[in-house]
């Protein structure tokens, strides 16, 4: 495995570099950025994951969210993913910016005509033993997520299919309840191969925020989310938070300890001035955890 | 005149609106992106124009300057005008990305052949006078500037050109003897028809902050400039902020009271990484003066 240095830029007393590796994930390059503080080498840092929306890349997270200075403030090391694999020829993959490039849905497709999409196998597993092994003073073993939109909704279905793994876990207006949207109704239908009769099938409930919550058995989950009441995703029924609130409902009956809050932030929509608004915010809880 | 609302986003408890509107400095249309904290229409708020870079338009500072949340704290509106005019037709105007579309220097040309370019009139003048009468709560009478590389030229030329306008002035790499360099003379070559033999030309000069601060009477300058040691233009010998300060080491034998900073940051280069890590103490900087 090797890092290929493709840029670097110093930001918020550290370094934002952008790497590109071949991903036996994808079978494809992919794209990384990973902002490290400084001191990292001698004192290794927490790291915080961050997923993008459909349509994004790996730079946008770094170039409009406004997550750097507080990162650097509490030595909180930064991992922007790319959103999907790039170039890997499925016929149409550049045709509908909600499937394909641009809209990998942080799943691992079953559908042979997807085969290169296994953007969670790269997120949840190749990304954190890759870049834990890149001697860059990243310590894995405090891991928080985030992400926006399609992202919101892979920062909470990695966080709720394996809690242990991260110490929190946040999301900006993050598809809820993907199995029974449009967006991930779209995206399941096609990376997915559905076995079960069930409706929604069992197939897209493993990857669904609001299933997953309602089936969790963790002892403690902190998650932090904010939605926009002007987001015209929420208005056109994309991000459903009522699906992730009635979930929680019924789990706070039994589990009290959760560290959960969902806001609905007036007047605010689904764009990065939204983001870099509450971006400072969320770093702020997942360094309560991460630094604990 | 009419303001014409293209699009609005909530951000840092305010609203950045773009409008269009027909300049009479430009004789075409320009846009504008103005944020505005809640309140202003109760109680009038101070305001900090930034001036964009080579190739920028008023959006880039918006998205990916990170000067909204401190502006939203210390109750600041924020103005991002575009950099130059669009869709003047000169021949050419599109074909060097140092000159003509998003390269308007903040000049007025007297070349008949740019005669368009008149971004000092529409900066200095047109957009103060437009938005003070825009019923927006903005208070032009407490007014700033800020600004990057062509736009940090752009905020130094416009206050020292008439400082009284301005409580303060701050720039990120800002090209600071632009007629000595190659693009402040590559832009006003074309843009200035020089009746003067001098070399500079007089013509130049009048456009030069440093050529202006060592010309400077104003009693007080307050005025903070920050520029990265790694930037590859000032590597590359286009920002020369020697100039400046050699300038204010003449001017501060007979003038005590300025303030005046120029911090060379390890390590920074000329991207918006490095405005976004340093942009909330400009406005800290700003809000000392618009706040006073």
């Amino acid at each position: 495995m090797s890092l290929e240095k493709v840029s670097a830029n110093r930001v918020a007393n550290g370094v934002l570099t952008k790497y590109k590796f071949p991903s036996t994930s994808l079978g494809l390059d992919t794209n990384v950025n990973v902002y490290v503080p400084d001191g990292a080498d001698k004192s290794p840092v927490p790291v915080l994951f961050y997923l993008a929306g459909l349509t994004c890349t790996e730079d946008t997270g770094a170039q409009k969210g406004g997550l750097f200075n507080m990162a650097g403030k509490h030595r909180i090391a930064l991992v922007f993913p790319d959103t999907s694999p790039r170039g890997a020829g499925v016929e149409g993959e550049d045709d509908d910016w909600q499937l394909g490039t641009g809209a990998g849905f942080y799943i691992n497709a079953n559908n042979p005509k997807w085969k290169h999409y296994n953007m969670y196998d790269l997120v949840a597993k190749e990304l954190p033993d890759v870049l834990s092994k890149a001697g860059l003073g990243l310590d894995m073993s405090r891991l928080s997520i985030t992400g926006h939109s399609m992202g919101g909704h892979g920062a909470l279905s990695l966080y709720l299919k394996d809690p242990a793994r991260f110490k929190s876990c946040s999301a900006f207006a993050p598809i809820c309840n993907p199995s029974v949207v449009p967006w991930g109704q779209g995206a399941f239908s096609n990376y997915l191969v559905a076995k079960t009769k069930s409706s929604p099938p069992a197939e897209w409930l493993a990857h669904d925020a609001s299933h997953l919550l309602a089936a969790s058995q963790a002892e403690k989950l902190n998650i932090l989310v904010d939605v926009g009441t002007d987001d015209q995703f929420l208005k056109a029924g994309q991000l459903t938070p009522e699906a992730l609130e009635a979930a929680y409902e019924e789990r706070k009956k039994s589990r009290k300890s959760d560290d959960f809050t969902l806001r609905r932030q007036e007047g605010y929509d689904h764009s990065y001035y939204f983001i870099s608004t509450f971006s400072p915010e969320h770093v702020e809880f997942h360094a309560k955890y991460l630094n604990a």
